[in-house]
């Protein structure tokens, strides 16, 4: 009995950690990347820049659509960042998910947030290919 | 013996896949992003633009310090693409693995097939982090 419990328990377990893989593979597949990079003016203060970065870092909790997002301070060496210091890449399942994304209230109220501090923006929006 | 069997081969699938699933987690934990966008000469031709997408393709096969690769054209309808048209995102552990894959002489063949083409360039290299 105590063979056929384990049997069974290792089997569960390979099942949904196979499952849990496949989710991760499936949602990783074709993802729509929306890449928001920013240039901000020169008088902007170290703490408006900082409440940017929190703002925007509090989106996706508030839009569900998100499924991921991660970004950066520039730190290249090409000098070929053409004056953009942040970089956002916010990640949807699909188009759909970014034409929420825009007119939601709470992305709204983020861009009346940066638009006092904002000198030059950048958006480059793709579905991720591996090939 | 079957039963004995089984389970010995559940097991060692569950350790496999468990240790897959947590070597993603860890790779995707503060990856190093390199973010590189194109805006072709306008007498480029498809088939340069085509054989330049298929070689940075090639790229992640060519030097093994690439983690991660993905890249679209962009399909933005905000006008906000500064005329870039391709965008390219070259993932490493940290900087060590971009540091590899500037000189390599796959990257350097690359960089000489992209040239011609070429009309501008941006880069913008950062460690992503969630919040």
């Amino acid at each position: 009995m105590k063979t056929i419990a384990t049997l069974a328990i290792s089997l569960i377990l390979s099942a949904v950690l196979y499952a849990d893989h496949h989710k991760e593979k499936a949602a990783e597949a074709a993802p729509f990347r929306h890449v928001v990079m920013f240039k901000f003016k020169d008088d902007a203060t170290k703490e408006q820049v900082t409440a940017i970065e929190t703002a925007f870092s509090a989106l996706p909790k508030k839009i569900n659509t998100i499924t991921d997002y991660e970004w950066g301070a520039n730190v290249g060496k090409e000098n070929k960042n053409q004056g953009f210091t942040h970089c956002f890449i916010v990640t949807f399942k699909d188009q759909a998910g970014l034409d929420v994304y825009i007119p939601h209230p709470a992305h709204k109220a983020f861009v009346k947030l940066l638009l006092p501090s904002l000198d030059k923006v950048l958006v480059f929006d793709f579905t991720a290919k591996k090939n």
